[in-house]
């Protein structure tokens, strides 16, 4: 780690307007909302068409250049999802042959949330969430180069379960490697926003002794909990150490978050 | 409720290319997915930018000229949001006087997603989620009619917490309504994907021995939960049973239908 966090420079596309004093620009902050959250959703304008189209997809950032970059470094964000045959069609465009549409890459926009917890205020115009939230604006192309494309599958696969990928069935197959179709995303600008904390009611509401009497004021807290695993039909193995521990440490880091983000730790 | 479940028709922006026999377009299946979720993205395109934005906001669908109406009925989709001050600006345009960039509100897109399960195959290539997510495309206005607006913000309330609107503190202030902007989309078509059972593993990869005698293969099943309140420093009131009750209901049903998804019932 250097000595100073690096982070997204402003520009209109990226610079939070409103409550911008829960705004972060910070690499770190901005690739770890990213990197924790078990989807992404991808924003994009088909041809022809009024509307822009959004599609969660199973993402996560990494530096097929520097494999040993952390969140705080530059990174790029590598999707892999289901719906995307148009939105693989768009951005076969952009792969440095400079014809096409968008010779530099399709524009899109990248984004993740984690709700944190609701915040219940005596007013129900005071009313809140606790998230983190990342938006991301770059260019997405196909990835081309194999290597690239079997590095990005195991970064993606791991952000699903970590470890899993030299756990699962190796070697890769040309025909899984030729069938799959990866977006990479190069970020050209990004933000964040955390809200944490407790209630925020104005004095009014405060002073008011018949509200402040009668109505319950706090934070639910909000978290994902991974379950019981349900072993499939042709399973034959007990369940291993990597997914028990990731399973244990994945709720009980949600639960501890979830609980400190109230208390604004 | 009729004798058969209304759909979106399906045109060129919400047909469901790949994977289509996980779509639905049915309005019950879209609509619920959307009130379920505790937060929509709303995706528009901002002026003078090559990129859509995306912002998660607070939504909830219903119909204030029949406020009876339930998820299998035509609905509007009402958001609230804390980062919006571009997409207020924007969608004032619309406003039915006729002049504007978007006369009949700014084009927009909608998304909701639940994550109900990782889905771990032999392959790193056949893993998967279960998810339920829904897409709509619609037609942003700034909601202006007083009744309207209060009627929206009780439904948004209680989509965070069930019956805490005539919990909080009542009357609604001028200055309440006044301050706070409340967009509405009238969807012009919308679609679904649900996926849900257990890893599905090619034939090869399952007479493959050394990969079926080794490999864990199933569904961790993912649900949101609602931890233990935290009371905010100025209350003096007990935990009133109708939060407790949504807390305990959401927690379980969550938990169920995660087992259920990967179960496929």
């Amino acid at each position: 780690m250097g000595r100073y966090e690096l982070e997204y420079p402003k520009d209109k596309d990226n610079s939070v307007k409103r409550y911008n004093q829960l705004a972060s620009y910070s690499l770190r902050t901005i690739h770890g909302i990213v990197n924790s959250a078990q989807f992404v959703n991808l924003s994009f304008n088909p041809p022809n068409s009024p509307f822009p189209v959004i599609l969660p997809m199973i993402g996560q950032m990494g530096s097929f250049d520097r494999p040993s970059a952390d969140d705080g470094d530059p990174l790029d964000l590598y999707v892999h999802g289901y719906v995307s045959s148009r939105l693989m069609n768009l951005s076969r465009d952009g792969n440095g042959d400079g014809d096409g549409e968008h010779p530099a890459g399709m524009p899109v926009c990248a984004s993740a949330t984690h709700v944190d917890g609701l915040v219940l205020a005596l007013s129900s115009f005071s009313h809140n969430y606790n998230y983190r939230s990342a938006i991301l604006f770059g260019h997405a192309t196909l990835v081309q180069d194999p290597d690239e494309k079997l590095w990005a599958m195991e970064l993606i696969t791991n952000s699903v379960v970590p470890d899993r990928w030299r756990h699962s069935r190796l070697p890769v197959t040309s025909a899984e490697l030729q069938s799959t179709a990866l977006l990479k995303v190069r970020i050209a600008s990004a933000s964040s926003k955390i809200r944490d904390g407790q209630a925020e009611d104005p004095r009014a509401d405060l002073e008011n002794e018949a509200a402040v009497g009668s109505i319950w004021t706090g934070v639910l807290p909000v978290h994902q909990t991974i379950g019981e695993p349900l072993p499939g039909p042709n399973n034959r193995v007990d369940l291993p150490g990597y997914i028990a521990e990731y399973r244990s440490s994945f709720n009980e880091d949600g639960r501890e978050h979830s609980i400190n983000a109230a208390n604004n730790k």
